[in-house]
């Protein structure tokens, strides 16, 4: 344990300055100023969401109604992803019973910068046009930039409660600059499909978020483990989070699939994923247990397994019963590493992971990468076109993009390559977002530790009381018989001992 | 009395074993990979969301875009449903002070696996093709599982919390299961049209969970009095319940509709019966108390009366007035039956409901059964098409179905009927839905009272104490007060007396 | 103080008579019937949602195929805003510690009363058929349906917890008829453009609210000050409110733009805004307080200030950069009410103003309107159409409708003006909009002081048990021990203490 104090003990005293009426501000005005400066230069609406463009673009397509709009068929997606970003992630960090303010609160901040700097470095990387300098934004735009801050609201959940708002800030503004580059390495330039993110949103923000938090390992933070836990509400608030995101995975990770066949696979396969994730849950966690007795922190979060792990296969034909088994496998490894694997790192890894997102992200996104590597490797003509006239036909016109769209949908991303190839690069896709997520993690954690981020002390994390003005909770205090007209005299001793809560 | 006690006594004694710490995790476990078995026996993408059928399809249809896809008119209908099925009967079974996790929880588990029993069930009966022998899935697939769901989860409002999850989950395979027949009988066989399934969902699964809960009476069910009511923030997590099932409702009735005017209808027709049974479910619980204070109750439950009764008619030409009138007269039956029809049932029929479906589902389905066999015999070529020379036309090419289905969209189903005759139908389609939920009910109750099951003894309901790890609520208690820093030291006293649950 | 005491306190004296036993069920009851007979007589489908208008409707448009009915280009928009009026609005108020059921509840009951008034106010202005004499009623009217509500439910906020329900129906139905009447002004007579309503929702139901608060003003509500304030679990439950609001809030904002490019762009607008508004909350919120820690207050409030003014100017080309320095601004402007203006107006003007609406719509929707005056007046040919010869091309065929809408958006409602008279004629409207909402507001706060309505005393406001049965809270009394069995002899002379709230 001695290196483990040196890698945290050096910087911090025990009693910490936790004051950020300074540098929370600064941050968030310097930053949201900027904002505006660069999307002042950078940003404009697209062909489909300026007047003139658009008029263009119905000329140019043949279109000649305003509802052919890509708006009209991406927009119910982006709100569902948009729900999950907010309530979904947000209440799934009210579970601890002193930290659902900093819980919702904080993941509506970071989210809220996020997104404004996932459009710039996205639009950066993806859309900008190199004649004019401008970078075009619509609808997709706004689904993109929901996932990318999912990356750095998956590495909050491994820092819940022991890091600070101007922390949590940096957290993103890194976390999105480094999710930017590697789906750039990823998606364009190996030619990796990744739908749903399982690879470049769920391992690249899981294991970011791990590095950073063992980065910044805590030896002492047992002295705050009256407050790691939940109560009983705060646990029905988290299952608001867990069924937000559970219901709305499948608009996740057909969000951005191609139209047709494609978004409608998508959801189909996620939903059945996210089905069998359940069961299997239920039947280890229930295991688990003297007596069979379930665990919340189980029902919370390893549900949502077979979504994480769906993410790059969910578009593929990997068939309804295949991913019922992604699902399957995935629910049963998940609860596991609630049950061993995170007590485990946290003894001999010295990695402290509030909500478990090693669990639930690092691994199955992991995992799902995996399991996408070894679908496209295993896609063949028969399953992806008709008959062998069909891919005859295919082959013989394969320079002209829309007719192997058709054909073999993954085709153009796998270029001239094999299946065989393509799924080696999904692999590899695979390692660069769990290597970018650990180097860059590892190199924001030691930012992160410089003394001046307003922490808090290791006797006070998962505490709502350091960052946010908690009003006083009369409510559990027998005082709350006041407005019990009724009673208030048969308590006359108690409402005038010590009891003053009223008074104070 | 006698024959009561004689029902449930026969079998159960007062030390009763809850320990499902094999039973779960074996039905689980068994289940979901009989689900995996099947699924790949017979479940296949459809042509909408399958690479090579959907190229075929667009080349059968003249389809040029592929945001012709059925995915883009049934899946924002469809997420609406979703969260009805999970968030919507989810929460509002979490208003009993401590069986919030088992309201939510459990709900999520019967709703994942009886999902993927309803689209092999549905499946067989409604889209088995039967030269290869395979079930084609789609949105609109995925649609009629959670429908189908949610027949067992209206049964589970009537056990909430008398039962073990290894009876839900017993409850929801034979609820599916007879669900998946009736619903045969009465769309395909009598040909009744149940857009909203007032009947084939609600009557049904509302039979069905009295039934069942009739056989399983339990005598002395007073012994868990103490936790069979809610507390102040339970109510308030059962409103997210309500306002969900509320709001969405219209997407409910309309799902399955199809597409163009019918499904526009329905959504408006079941807005304004909505709206007005809000209305009437407030004058009735104002009147009901002293000082005309509100019972959440009925806040919670008859207002959505109008929903229920709208299912079946929601699709016909019943005016908005009619839908009104609908919706006004429902919420008074409703709230009538919180108020005098569930203490009447427990007491003289020894039937105990812990949600009051009988007043939510059974009744007011069976109602909007009625009511669509009413408007449906009501029906005029007046109404339904545009002059008399129009209707001509119909009458003509009455043999294209593609021309009646324009001019009188509910044709087709009436077959060769006169409208009086559809009537009559839909009248014993209703007749049909509760008869199977009474006698499946029953039988599913003596299943049920075999001494395996590992349900609560009658002084341990309504608690999840007995499912679930519950977090120590140190919150309500002094101790609390630790955390409140600056208070701590005026209640010594207090700290160092027998409330010492930090210790513990 | 002497004015307002006389305000207030001629009418009322300190024992008041709460019982709203006949006079609820009665508004309810005569109030909806009145709905039935109304709608009888004049509500009709629309072309869209009528079998035979339908069949005529796609005669005459060439339209093949049902999925071209407007239905599925305004569903999901109308279910988005359809979730904000029920739990947005609804669970935002529910932040009291002992009003979250009069919060949501009322919220409901008025909403849904104010939604079949609005259908029939905002029909008789803008939708009735003359030859006829009949109402269409469709999609987009359900929609502006529930817009309507919207102007009644924010002063709802101004009044939370001081007013009986029948009061609340009084404020809706004069509230919708104000907004139906002040709508027709600006956007009929006066051809403002208003997509997101800044004036004729948010300013005109923000001063509405205030004004029939400064006239119910009480001087002695300090009696009931223990209640008027949040406790830990009812911030969060607010918080589920405000992010509904807030991540729907781009659906508000372009729910009945026109089709296409339009409706795109506010939703983008509307996002960027919102996003903004978050950060610079956060920022003067820490700044505010001592150690720099949070308000939930204007967390949940005033970041939703960026949507309320994007109100009008959303669909117009504003430009991203310009929509965050909207939020930006506004931001910082509601954050600023909440901490000076709320209390210096209860303080000097005597207004009392429960959840700050003054800060959240008041202001920024007064804003909203002058920003969209300024960006109208800004227009250029420029920015709205391609180049110099089709703004040729556009003055040449302006007697077009069709291709002058393609060309300049704006300009049909902009009729012979220029772009500065059109600005003009915003900033009058929203001008309108506030003296309707002050002048309305006034009168209906007399007619609400009439000493019939049941309306609580001082020292009895903020209170559910006033007008709902509230559950006995045992949870937060130290009997909530007795189903911790295990502790329950340790604690054995505390059971059999004062503490009987088992035995009451």
């Amino acid at each position: 344990m001695g290196n483990c104090c040196e890698r945290a003990g050096n910087f911090f005293g025990p009693q910490k300055n936790t004051n950020v009426r300074v540098s929370l501000p600064a941050v968030c005005f310097v930053w949201q100023i900027a904002m505006i400066i660069l999307f002042g230069v950078f940003i404009r609406y697209d062909d489909e969401s300026d007047v003139r463009l658009w008029i263009q673009h119905k000329l140019d397509h043949n279109i000649t109604s305003d509802i052919e709009n890509d708006f009209y068929f991406r927009y119910p997606s982006f709100q569902d992803v948009h729900v999950m970003i907010f309530v979904g992630f947000g209440f799934l960090m009210t579970f601890l019973k002193r930290y659902s303010f900093g819980g919702v609160g904080f993941n509506f901040l970071i989210a809220a910068f996020g997104l404004q700097w996932a459009l710039l470095m996205q639009g950066w990387f993806h859309s900008l046009d190199l004649t004019t300098g401008k970078i075009s934004i619509g609808v997709e735009s706004l689904i993109n930039a929901d996932f990318c801050c999912a990356g750095s609201l998956i590495a909050f959940g491994a820092l819940l409660g022991k890091v600070s708002p101007v922390q949590l800030l940096v957290v993103t503004l890194f976390g999105v600059t480094l999710f930017a580059v590697e789906e750039y390495i990823i998606l364009s330039l190996l030619h990796c499909r990744d739908a749903g993110g399982s690879m470049v949103i769920h391992a690249f923000g899981g294991y970011y978020g791990l590095a950073i938090s063992w980065v910044l390992y805590r030896p002492n933070l047992h002295l705050s483990k009256r407050l790691n836990g939940s109560v009983y509400h705060s646990d029905v608030f988290a299952m608001i989070g867990t069924l937000f995101l559970w219901m709305f995975w499948p608009s996740f990770n057909s969000a951005i699939t191609d139209h047709g066949d494609g978004q409608h696979r998508a959801a189909i396969n996620t939903y059945l994923a996210l089905a069998s994730s359940v069961l299997t849950t239920v039947a280890i966690s229930s295991m688990s247990q003297k007596k069979g007795k379930l665990d919340m922190v189980h029902i919370q979060n390893a549900t949502l397994a077979g979504g994480v792990a769906m993410g790059t296969a969910a578009e593929f034909m990997i068939t309804p019963y295949g991913s019922l088994i992604v699902g399957f496998c995935t629910g049963i490894i998940s609860t596991f590493g609630y049950l061993f694997v995170t007590p485990f790192l946290e003894r001999v890894l010295k990695l402290q992971d509030t909500c478990g997102v090693h669990n639930l992200h690092a691994v199955p996104g992991m995992l799902g990468g995996f399991i996408g590597a070894i679908v496209a490797a295993a896609a063949t003509e028969e399953v992806y076109s008709r008959e062998g006239a069909f891919v005859l036909q295919c082959s013989v016109t394969k320079s002209e993009n829309l007719v192997i769209n058709c054909c073999f949908f993954v085709l153009p991303s796998f270029a001239n390559r094999s299946v065989g190839t393509q799924g080696g690069f999904q692999a590899a896709g695979t390692c660069v977002s769990i290597a970018f997520g650990l180097v860059g993690g590892a190199i924001v954690g030691f930012i992160l530790r410089f003394p001046i981020w307003g922490d808090p002390a290791d006797d006070n994390c998962y505490d709502d009381e350091v960052y946010w003005e908690v009003p006083e909770d009369e409510e559990t205090l027998p005082p709350v018989l006041e407005y019990n007209n009724h009673m208030i005299h048969k308590h006359q001793d108690i409402s005038e001992s010590n009891f003053s809560v009223e008074q104070s």
